[in-house]
């Protein structure tokens, strides 16, 4: 029988590309960011706030510097299509993460758009606080950029 | 006679405390952060694009980490209350930004709200692509954070 701190830990080696042992700390905010608010507290709200902006930023930086001469509302326009929660649920659904969520109410769907785009800003949250901006800089390059531009 | 390089220099001494020499690409994009869009080209748009999210990422991060029991909901509250145009243009007001902007419209008033709230934005991204996230981190401390919590 596979624990769900084991399902957790294969989720974040995966996603992390990172094969080495979490320290505790790390996986108490890896299961965090995998909790769904319905599962109790508030799950992973408060890291999803933080990753929402993480995100922003590093997708704003990567468009100013790959796009020069495109004025301020080309690159508002392209991060607003790249931050969308549509945008954040597709690129979670790709990476089943909800198959790894702890979710308290049963009658969430696998695919639902919120549940799946903030477990995804959620784990941006998470991997910038654990491991720093660059690894969140190559996760985005990998997960979310290289996949929108 | 005080040329606009000096009074640019003499500003961004000030502001980033420090008072070691610059280089050219420094001083071009501290020019670019200090330029209305009305002067020519579209002035400080781009940088106020990225410095508004490494804003927000700074003070999201600030309000997570010093905040441990509050939900989403009232972070959310704070931080949309510190990133507002209204907050940023009075510490612009504060720290005199205008005086050394360059500005292509004669009309345009010296406490404009969005003129200085953008130049503060732009402020921010010149000077995380220039001296890095823990430079803008700690700017952000002294002139954002400090005052609004």
């Amino acid at each position: 029988m596979v624990t769900y701190m084991e399902k957790v830990i294969e989720f974040m080696h995966r996603f992390l590309e990172d094969e080495s042992e979490f320290t505790d700390e790390e996986l108490d905010l890896y299961k965090i960011a995998l909790t769904h608010s319905t599962y109790g507290s508030q799950g992973n709200q408060r890291l999803a706030f933080l990753g929402d902006a993480v995100l922003k930023q590093i997708i704003r930086e990567h468009l100013y510097l790959k796009n020069p001469y495109d004025c301020k509302g080309i690159l508002t326009m392209a991060s607003s299509r790249i931050e969308s929660n549509n945008n954040y649920s597709k690129i979670a659904i790709n990476l089943n993460v909800f198959n790894y969520m702890r979710v308290g109410n049963p009658a969430l769907k696998s695919h639902n758009i919120t549940a799946n785009a903030e477990a995804l800003e959620a784990l941006f949250g998470a991997v910038y606080l654990t491991k720093g901006l660059q690894t969140a800089k190559r996760l985005a390059e990998k997960y979310i950029l290289n996949n929108n531009l």
